[in-house]
This record gives C-alpha cells, structure tokens and sequence, in this order.
C-alpha cells in the first residue's frame, strides 16, 4: 500500500471544502427558492437529487445565520414535515401483523425511517456539512429541555453518527510539540479535567520524553479532535495529580517507566456526546504504548471521583447510613477549612474516608444498579477494575469541592477486559482490587480505643 | 488548515490494518469461542462491547475462508437469527396505532431495527472491515437469485453503505501516468466500456496532456477505486469512438481545447452497486475541469447505445412498428456482414438509422414509462440532454453487436441540469437538443423517389 | 509528477536522522580509534571511504562535547593539517607559469583545495551533519576573532554552504497558525526586528486574513527555518510600525488590500551568516503573493534605520556638515525626554529630520562608497528603491534609540529591480523616489521666518 | 519532528518547477539580451545577482534547443571565457611562492576557482536547474571525446555534483508495485543487468513478498532514481541467475529467508558517471533488511563477469599462461556451439572454469595493479569479500558472450568490510573465501588419468 497515495486523497477532502465554495450549479436565486424550509423541502426532493451540494451548502450557511426561536422553528419544523411516508408505513405494520416474517419486519423498518434521515444524509453534501451536523446537534441538546418533541431528531442524529463515527473510521494521532498549533489549541480549549493554564503548561504535557497524548480524529473533522488523553510515564501507580503536573519536576526517561498513567480524558464535541469513543481509544492506546515501550506491565488512570463528596454529604445527614455514627462524627472535620493541610485532621480521617470511599464504589448504586460516580460507570463499563483508592489525590479547588479530594486508579488489564465488562454488564459488578475490598470492612478497634 | 497533517491522519487509517493483526486483546481461544455463528452472536452481545475488534477480525477471517454453502449457511442465519426484538416491535406496533406520533414513529424505526445492522457496525472495527462487507455484498447478490431470504440482508447493506459511502465522505482524485501502478492497474481490470488492452493503450488514456481521468476513493479504501471516468479534451463534439482510442493520434494543447469528452465510466465494486456515485462524480469533474481549464464550453459524453439493436431487432420482426415498412426493409442490409465498411449500404441505412435512433431514445419506453436504453437512464436521469446520434460511432464488434454502431452524446449543462433532472424524475421527460427531436419527423419524400 | 511521492522522500530524510542511530558497522572500538583529530584522519583515509557514516557520527558526537579550548585546538588542528597535498600545488603552480591553460588553472584550483573541504563532505553524511555543520561555524565564527588563523576554515565552510545552500535547493514556505509549534516557537526566538511577545503576539502576526509569513526552510534542516518575513496587507504604505502591530486593530479582507508590506525580515542561522537569502526571499514571496492576490499593485518594506541616530549624533557635533547651523540647532531639541510625544516639538523637527535623512540615505557614504545604513545596503543591492521617509514610525525604546523613531519604506517594483540593482552595483547609485530627492532641497524660508 | 511538514516542504520544491515558469521579472525582451553566451555573461554578472532565476531559465531553455555543433561552441565558450580572474591568480601564486600559509593555499585554492563554477551554481537556480546541469554533464562526456578541451568543465561539474548529490543529501527509498507508474517504467529503461521485459516482468521483480527493490533519490530529482538495486530473498546463496527470475517459480515466505541476494545494480543517470552511489546504497539497503528481517544473516551478490571472456580467450591465445596446456586444450570445448547444453562437455570443463575463474579474479591484475573485472573492482572496492564461483550461472546470450556464463557472488559482511576495503585500498589485495582461494590449486590427477 503507498501510503503517501492514501495521505493525499485525505488532503484533497480538506481542499475540497475551500474550494468548492462558489462553484457548482446555481441554477436558482436564493428568492426563487423560498426559505431554509422549502430549501429543506427542495432537499429531499428530485431537485435536491440534482443540485444537492447547492442546496445543502445553502440550508448549512442559512442555518447558521438563524437566531434561537428560528433554529427551534426550522428543528420542529423537521420533527413535524419530515416524518415517513405514512400510507406506507400503515401498509408495512398490516403486512408485518399479517405475517412478521424478516422480509416483513425489514419493510416495516425502512417504511417506518423518517425522510428526515435522509434529509441529514444530504445535508452531509455540502463543503464542511459533517461539522454542521455535528453542532446541529449541540443546538438541538440545547434545545431538548424545553422542546421535548427534538427528542425525535436527537435520535435520528445519533442514529446517523453512530454510522458516520463508527470506530472502524476513527483515525488516532499522537499530539506532540510537532504538532500544527491550531490542533493544539483545541486541547487548551477543551481539556475537562485537569485545567490547561496557556502554551507553558501545555508544552509541559505534551514535549517532555515521559509524557504522551493521543486523540481520535475523523477524516471529515481532520482540524477537530474527537476526544484526548493525556498519559504520564511513571515507575509505579500515582496516588495524586500535583506531582505529575508539577512545573518543576524532572522527566523520566522513557526506557526506566513501568506504568502508564491515563490522568485525563477529554471530549471535545459536544454534539457527539453519547456517542462512544472513549472505550476504543484507551484501549488502541495501551496497544500503542506496548508496541513502542514493550517494558510497560502497568496501565491505569488517575481519575477523579466527580460523585463522591456529593454523595457523602448525603450520607452524613442521612437518618441512617452504612456509614457508622462515629465515622459520620469523624467526617465533621471535613467541614473545617484548610482540613487537607492539617496532619492531625488527616491522620484521624484518612481511615473513615478510605472506608466510606469503598462503600461508594462497591455498594453505591443508582436506580438502575450502576455505580453512582460516571467516572467509574465509564472505566468499569470499559472492563477496567478499581484498583487503589487515593486519600487527598487532588487538592485543587474542584477537586475538594466536588471529591474532598479523592481520587482513584482504575487498572486497565486487557487479559481482563472481557471478562470484567462481561460481569459489569450483565450484574452491574465492580471489578475491585482486594486492597479495595478490603477497605470494607471497617476496622475500627484500634481508633476507637484512642 | 495544516493539510499535510490531514494527509498523515488517513496514512494512520492504512497503517492501522496492517499493524493492528496480531495486537489487541485475545481474552479466549477460538476454540472456546465456537463456531462463526456463535462468533456473530458474541459481537453484538456484551463480550462485543468489550473485545469488538478480536471478535470482529476473527469472523472476517473465517467467513473469508468459509465455501458456498457454509457462506449461505451463515448469511441466512444472520437473517433468521439477528432480527429485532420482536415484543420491542409489538409494543411499538400497538403504539403507534393508538398515536402515530412523530415519536411512536421512530420507536418503531428503532423497534423494526434488526440487530443484523449493529452486527455489521461492529464488523466494521475490523482492520479492513469496510471491505471485507463489500465484498460480502458481493456474495449476498450472487446467492440472492437463489436464496431470495437474502434479500433483507442485502437491504440492511445497502441502508448501511448509503451512509458510509455518502458523497460527503467521498474523495475525487486524478488519476495519472505518476499514479501508483497498484491502482492502476485496477483501471486496466475494471474498465467496462472500452477495454483497456495493457499498460501501454492504459498509458495513453492518462499521460497524453489531453487526456484526464478521474476516480472517487473513500477514506477505508484507499487502494480501490469505487468509479472513475476517463475523458478526452477535445475541439469538437466527436462522433465515433475510434479517433479518441488511436495509437497515433496527435495530442492537441489542452489550452486549445473547447470540449471535454466523457467516453467511458466505469464502476469498480460490485458490493457497491446502487450505491450511485456516478451523477457526483460527473458533475464533480466539470468543476475541477471548469477551474483548471476555464475556456472550455462543452462538456458532453461519448456513449454506448447497449439496447439500441436489440431493439431495433423487435422492431425489425415486430408486427407493427413506429418504424415504416420501407425502413425496415432497409435495415435488412444491416444483416450482411461488413455492412459497415460500405459506402453505398451506409448512404441507404443512415437516415433511416438516426430516425430509428431517435424513437428509441425519445419513444421507446419501459414499463415503468422510462427510456428503455440503461445509458440513457444514467445520464437522463442525471439532468444532462440528448445532444446528437453518432452513426457508426463504434465499430468494435461489442459496438456492432449491441448498437450496430451506434453511439450518442449527452450534454452536461449546468445550468439546465436541475431543470432537466426535474422533468425526467416527474415526468420521465427525454431532454433532447432540436436537431435529435428534428430526426422523429422522417422526410422520405428525396429517398423513396430515388 | 506525483507530489505525494516526493513528498514521502524528504520525509524518509528526517526519518533516517533517528533510525541510523545505533545501525551501521561498528568495526572499531572507540578506543582503537583514538581520539577526535585521529578519527578526522580516519575520515579522509581508506576507512572513511568504507565507514564514513559511522566514523562522522562519533566525530559530531564528540564535537559536541568539547569545551571551547578543545574546540580550538580540534578546529585549528583541521587548518593546519588538512590543506592540500603540497608538492601537488608546487607542481600544479609551476605547469601554470609555464603554460597559463585553462587546463593549467583547473589543476590548480583543484591541486590548491584543501583536504578538509572533502572531510567536511564526509562529515555530512553522519544523521544530522549538516545542521552539526552549521553549528561548527557559529563556533568558528565565535572563535575568530581571539584565532585568525580559523578565518581559512571559514573560508572553507562558507564555500560549502554556497553550494549546499544553493537557492535552488530551498523551498518557501508559509508559515501560519496551522504549522507545527516547534517551528512556530523558533518565530518567537529569532525575530531580530520586532520582537515577538510570546504566543498571543505570534498569532496576531500569523493568523489573522491580512498577515502573511514566509519561510525557506532547506530540505536537511526541516525543523529550522533559515529566514522568515512577516507581512502585512495594507491599503496603502505605512508610515509607522505600532498600527500594524496593534493588538486591537481590525484585520483587512484580503481581497481589500492594495499593499503588502514587508515589515520584518529575520535570519534564524547564525552559521549561516554571509549566505544570501534575504534577496530571493523577498522576490519569491512578491511572486506568490501576485498569485494569490492578483490585486496587489505595491510591494513595499517598513524598515529601520539602524544607523541614522549614530550618523546624525556625529553631524550634529562634527565641526562641518551638510545640515545647516539652524538645523543643528533645532535638532538640540531631540535630547529632551519624551520629545516625541510634544506636538510643538515634533511640528518643529519634522522638516529638519526629513532633510537630515533624506542626507543619510542619499548622501552618506562609507568609505567603500556605499550607503552607511546597513539595511539600506540590503534592499538598494536587492534592486529596491528608498520610497519614502516616515519621520516618527517606530517609538519603541530600540526604534528611538538607534534612528530617533525614524522608519522608511523600500518599494520593490520588480519591472525595475534588475536596472536599479545594477546601477547600484556598479555606481553605488541610491534609487530614490522623487519624494525622497526633493528632500535633499532644504527649503527653510518659511520656517526660519517664524 | 512533524514528519509531515517536512514532507509537504519537499512537495512545494516540485511545484515550484511548475509554478515559477512564466513568473518572475522579466526586465529585458529576449532580443535585447543577446545569444546564448551573452546571457551565461549576465549570469555571472550584476545582472544575474538580480535577475539570477529568469536567465539562467532562459540559458536553460535555449540550451536545450541547440545543435550538436552550437553545443560544442557554448560547452567551449564556457571553458574560455569564464576562467578565474588572471591577475588574482597571478598575486595569488606569488604570495603562495613567498610563503605557503593556510591563508596563502586558500587564497590560491579561491583565487584560480573559475567563474564557470559560479556561472553552474547560478544555472541552478532555474526551476530543474539540477537535472538540466546533469543532462549538460551527458553532453560534455559525449562529446569529450572529440573536443579534449571540454574535460576541464567536466571538472567543474564533478566538484559541484560531489557536493550536490553528498551522501547525505540522498534518500533512499523502496520501490515496489505501489511506487508510481513514471517511476517504475525507469526502472525497465535503466536496468543494465538483467533486462526488464516490460510490466509483468517487473512486476515479478518488485511484488511478491521475497523480493526487494530500493533506489536512491535527490530531493531535487525526485521523478528520477540516481540507481537502484534489485534484491532477492533466499535460503542459501544461489548459483545462477535463471531460478531468481523464473516466471513460475513460488516465492518464499519472507520469515524463511536467510539470504539477501543483490542480483542487480543499475545507475540510472549518465550525467552522475563517477559519483559514487552505488557503495553506500548496498550498505543502507543492508541496514534497512536487517531491520526488517532480523533472521537474515548472509547478504551477498549474484553478480555477472563481465571481462571473463575477453581475458579468458587472451589466455587460450597467449604464448604463455598461467593455464596449463592441457587445460588450455579442453577449453577449446567452449567453441563447440551449445556446450554449455552438453553434460559431458560441462563435467570436463567445469573445473578447468573454476580454476581458470580464481586466476582471473585473484591474480589477473590491470597495469594499476587492480583486478581486471570491473565489476570485481566495484565490489572489493566497497569491502565485499569474494565469496563464491558459479559455473554457469547465466546462460543468456549475454552471459555466454561476456563470461562463458561465469557468474561469482561477493560477501558483504559488515564486520569485515572497513577491514577488506583498507587491505584493497591499500594493496590492492582481493578478499576472497577460502573456497575460491584453493580453486587456484588445480589438482589435475584424476582427470588426467580419465
């Protein structure tokens, strides 16, 4: 394969985008064609067969142009005009009630698609329309709360990106100092967990020989990353973020690291969320990592624990709580401020919230039986296992606020991955290290004594 | 936008294939895993979110190697077994009947949804997935003639490809003498109008600076061309097939040409047929045509009258016929063999033949009221005109044997391509220049004297 | 010809930098090979010939981690014991002053060229030589000073440099917010005119429609750019810097701009100090910009004047000059703090300054018979002309430190280049606007009246 | 490094070529510049400093138009005309004679450096500048011949392509079926070995898995390989070349491989005569294997004999003669037409060959004391080791006519090859196996007996 041949066919699609603008038929004024809904309409039509680029080049930069109450006219617009043929789709649950044989079912799954659909399809046309689509979306999630019929809309996008975004097509990079600055800005812009403060503290995390990151990138939105993670090379599990961010800190040679740290992971559309990258990209990573650093055995996150000081605060003024009386008195200290730099506070308390952080992954649940914390649904969910609890791992003021500082290490074992996911999947189970279970049971003879 | 680094991501995508064998988690033996079926029903069960890509690779491998009846075996299971939740469907079904609400109308798109279509999502993670489907196509539509069940498979794949291989994701490339000779010689192997007779007729369709050729790709498959066309620039419209093809023409200076020639357009993927790239690609081509060569006035095609003889022989035999009895009797000189090569049955036959010509293109109707040549429905339906008959445009014998010579050309206006596009697509309209619609009227009154 | 494939070539050179390394034949110890002056006569000998790559790689190796007593006993050893063979250039001198041939002179020339020349070639083939090259001569030009014996080794290397840096090997390219952060943050540190001020700076000047840059870069030092020109689109010349610069300021659509003014021109290697670039840079970057804009009319530089506070400070107190007593006199005023922002100081010097510059540029000689300021010398010798005087265009402390604020702009036309080149190569003539000359007339009437 | 950006740096050199042409200043009409040789004396001149790229376009474009006899009087010109300044020779040459210091040689080396050296350097600056100074070098060599005073701007030319076409400045690269078609038809054109017999017998030579192909390539000749070498993966060092180029013989998986066997070594560039590539490619290409294929552990030749005959019949004629008298007789076999079809002719005379072969390559010695074969000179030169004899081993006619069919592998063991090459360079001794070395002891016995 000459891949050079390949390269450049991808060049041109960037090109193409450029310098189309302005070519290609026009064979009607915008005045003749009505507004962007009889555009929509013209779209989906036979005129829309012959001059689809023109129209959805138009439909994308007039859809731009619109204020709220006209995107939200013009999305419930598509919601109401844009539904299936109806007559066919009565024809196809008759026949399919008469006899629901695969033909029939297939019938009634083609008759029952909105034109909608393939309105989407064509919009997809236009010079950049994947990206339009893309932040239609976000308008549309937006939107949602007060307009519930979007709803319809939201899945049809979904449905469409689901195809579009399949993993097959996703294209990984590694971002490093080399790479174009317009890239680069975008991690600065959309990093989620660990705040980028400008160029310094990104070059801190990307140039340095111990430090990796990668990103998913799609053909159409070459300029765009989907999603990031950012990795740090150590000699051992890291139990808090300060010293892998520190300024000052001396990089490890390569060749000398054990462990991989997965410290943050980044969506960067909005109107892809739900659609799931994440999963795949840790996992091509850790394939990456291993081909280029075969002496890697370790690859976990360092992760923050978003639930957990929401979720304990509740159980401290529960009526009744697994949390014993004496610990939930303990964690008053919690409420002094300054508590994390006080030795004597965390020597007392360090304990209680070991233990109360087990019982918040292992036996929290919410009403579907999932973990509460969404970090540990995603890793858990991805077959990784909760290894090592991490008393005060980030001191930031997010991370007190929102986790009194906790965080975690989920271990990501690829001999394991099925196995875990599997068992998460179908029972909701928390694959923990023993060290985690452990912190169950609450030992509190010795303290109680003191 | 760093172009260059847009080409490096899609060298990612092939390079992936290629390393990607070998890597990746292996969580179970082959052995433990079962056979292809119960690999199918792994992919989309839980076991599937996690290993995807294992679990998707292998099935790709056995299929590959599966035979006939195994590969039916298999596809018909994917339609028997992989259908939608059926009580899902029933409830959406009664649902609808009660409201058939926008959103009882995609719970039921949803509903009807078989499963089969996240099996071949999922296929898709594979490294080379997207072709390893097309070529599956490519047996669905062999078997279907036997096996018609197969033919809700062959919807779900072609719903799947209408996403995938949309326009929007589809690369325009020119092919060239520097073009790597691995995709080239896919040129020589799929050509379909003109045979291309080795590297050196190949050679002279691309190299000579009056020649151009171009080819859509898309992204996954980035060695195999999906249409590509061939076009000579010209000063003229021409009439004949055999001065554009000769060995030792002289090449004209592009700048002094007027007219681009489309004399050949051929598919490449038969996984991908109805999946239409050819309108595009035309139309397309004006545009980078357009740009490069801003003088040229004309863009017409060179083409194939496949149905033209035998039409002509129904008429010829038919009891009553458009054509008037005296004119059939002429056209038996079409049955000595050479006719073509003499001067004096060519006198007699061409103007009854260009009058047959022009009923079978404006008249001549199938039963769903479109022309009857396939040609002409491509192109037609494309938006473009009926521009002029060329008697004796082929003497090849596959140009005797189906047209006794005839070819035509289309032009591409487009300015009037929507106009046209509509009228077809309403009314099944034959856009025509004046000078074909002038040969319906046969004036016999000169000849039949003589 | 099939850009990508070339392409992949000069990637393929940067490539071998870091794969090299380790490879090759290793048959020496370091030890048995002595130290670095016996590897450099290893190099010119019969091993060179059979090892050269790798007995150049520990030579540079080595280099680079002398001290600079070291250095200079390595460098001069290379003087004093690789000239040429020395009975070859007694011979070669004698068969000349018997018969003066062209073939005599050949002998010569080659019989005189200094072994070193071909172990300089050879030290190019080690990863990385040719940037190690120009590295050494930053240090012989460091060292030459305090060791004038190295002037011939200078000699030597600025002759390799005119052949490897041949014009024709450099590529031009535009440097914008899409180019790699590594070559962008050498921007930033070897901006020589207008400093950049971090990131945020940089980006004004790269990234908005209206602001160009330009590079050459030379295939083996793809990472360092050689010189760089920063441009602005105007609508007219400009008379001052900090409007350009602004941060504040509003970009102009392209489409809009008339002017494209040079206003930084930046060379990155100091080893390659004597190299001209400069001159086909500017050219070049006229000649794309005519391409992209076709409606630019006027190519203009806004430059310093380096030399015109130290001229003028030496005519205000030299007992005899060209400016008038009064003049002088005025001129005192220039010694009060903060003169240029007081409107009556500035109304009152402006007529004196223009004269005294138009003095500088027009009239001013060195002893050599051209124009005293150094960067007039540049754009005179590249065939510009002194277009116009731009009294206060640059306060910053530098700006009124070395030209009291003074700016002036050199117009390229390139229909004139070649007449205005020669006749100032030959005569040492300034091509100067007519507004420019005519301020060479003092007419002072008016003013002294007040 | 952004491999990428450097590889779109190479790309911009090449659409330059194209770019440039019909850009630029041109000041003067072609009639007011004068012929061809007024144009190369305003090249060297003021003239050519300001306008350097549009004349030395012009010269370029105009050389390329003249006779063979206009030719001849420009090459001439050139060698006349553009000689050093005579006087700076003349002070030169007596400050050396008064005291040859580093700084008088270089002052000497400098002063009698001809303008013509300048004059080439400046010609580079024309888009192709450098492939068209390599096409002037195949016209000086053709036509030294005749005009004996050309030979010293053949001096010229090799000193600037020394350093031009350094080692360092070369990439090689793979060629295989995915190469582009204008690359890959060169390789049929300059094959000098084994003849390519158009596509499918170059297909056989770059396809399956066992085979290898690389050449080398300059950044500015990118469309034009310098040489290239053609390999053959195998399990032992084979014997003749017939069996490597069989249409029908079944290729090797690579991982079985033990042997890489180098059958063909092609220049590809007449104008490049005596720039050495060909040492350093087998030694990358060697490097490039072993990083592939670790497994492989022999690398040698397969190489032809192209003096054998020639000598081998001096030796039948000569009066005396290291062959017997006996053996001398049975060589008269070799007259017999299709002896080498004759088993009974090949059992006697095989021996008598082999013998006969080691005389020829361990004593046969040119009046320099070099081997006689030329291709033997090449190969010991770079350090290879004669390693192996094979009667028969290329029965073409070819073959036949220049070696009796004779062919012999060389060793290239990267261990020894300093070591071989200083004991060549030096003494001129012929590295050779133990197994060749005793062929020169002819034990006759038995046979004699027979």
């Amino acid at each position: 394969m000459n891949i050079t041949y390949m390269a450049e066919l991808l060049a041109t699609v960037s090109e193409r985008a450029s310098r189309l603008v302005g070519l290609g038929p026009k064979p009607r004024s915008t005045a003749e064609r009505g507004d962007i809904a009889a555009l929509a309409a013209d779209l989906v039509s036979h005129r829309g067969e012959a001059s689809g680029v023109a129209i959805a080049r138009e439909i994308i930069a007039r859809y731009d142009a619109l204020g709220t109450e006209e995107k939200v006219r013009f999305l419930s617009g598509l919601v109401e005009r844009f539904g299936p043929d109806e007559e066919r789709v009565a024809r196809a649950v008759e026949a399919w009630r008469t006899d629901p044989s695969p033909a029939a079912v297939s019938e009634l799954h083609i008759a029952a698609e909105p034109r909608r659909q393939e309105l989407l399809r064509r919009l997809n046309l236009a010079p950049g329309g994947t990206l339009a689509l893309v932040h239609m979306r976000e308008d549309v999630l937006d939107l949602m709360g007060d307009e519930p019929n979007l709803k319809v809309l939201d899945i049809d996008l979904v449905h469409l990106f689901s195809s579009w975004f399949n993993r097959g097509f996703l294209v990984v990079r590694r971002i490093d100092w080399s790479t174009p600055a317009n890239i680069l800005e975008k991690l600065i812009e959309y990093e989620a967990v660990h705040e980028i403060d400008g160029w310094d503290d990104l070059r801190r995390r990307i140039e340095p020989a111990d430090r990796r990151c990668y990103a998913f990138f799609h053909p159409q939105l070459a300029d765009e990353p989907l999603i990031f993670v950012e990795i740090a090379l150590t000699t051992g599990i890291p139990s808090a973020i300060g010293p892998l961010l520190a300024a000052d800190r001396k990089p490890l040679a390569p060749k000398e690291a054990t462990t991989a740290v997965f410290y943050s992971i980044s969506n960067c559309q909005q109107g892809l969320a739900g659609i799931s990258f994440g999963s795949f990209l840790i996992k091509q990573v850790v394939d990456e990592l291993k081909r280029d650093l075969p002496q890697l055995t370790t690859f976990v996150t360092l992760s923050p624990a978003p639930g957990f000081a929401a979720w304990l605060d509740c159980e401290r003024n529960a009526e009744t709580s697994p949390l014993s009386p004496s610990d939930r008195q303990t964690l008053d200290l919690l409420d002094r401020p300054g508590w994390h730099l006080d030795k004597a506070i965390i020597d007392r308390i360090e304990p209680v919230m070991r233990h109360a952080a087990a019982r918040y992954y292992l036996e929290a649940r919410t009403a579907k039986g999932r973990p509460v914390d969404p970090v540990a649904r995603f890793h858990l969910g991805n077959g990784a296992r909760l290894e090592q609890i991490d008393f005060i791992g980030d001191t930031s003021p997010r991370g007190l606020a929102q986790a009194y500082g906790l965080m975690v290490n989920y271990l990501y074992d690829l001999e394991r991955i099925e196995e875990n996911h599997e068992a998460y999947a179908d029972k909701g189970a928390t694959a923990a290290s023993s060290a985690v279970r452990a912190l169950l049971k609450r030992d509190t003879s010795s303290r109680e004594l003191a």
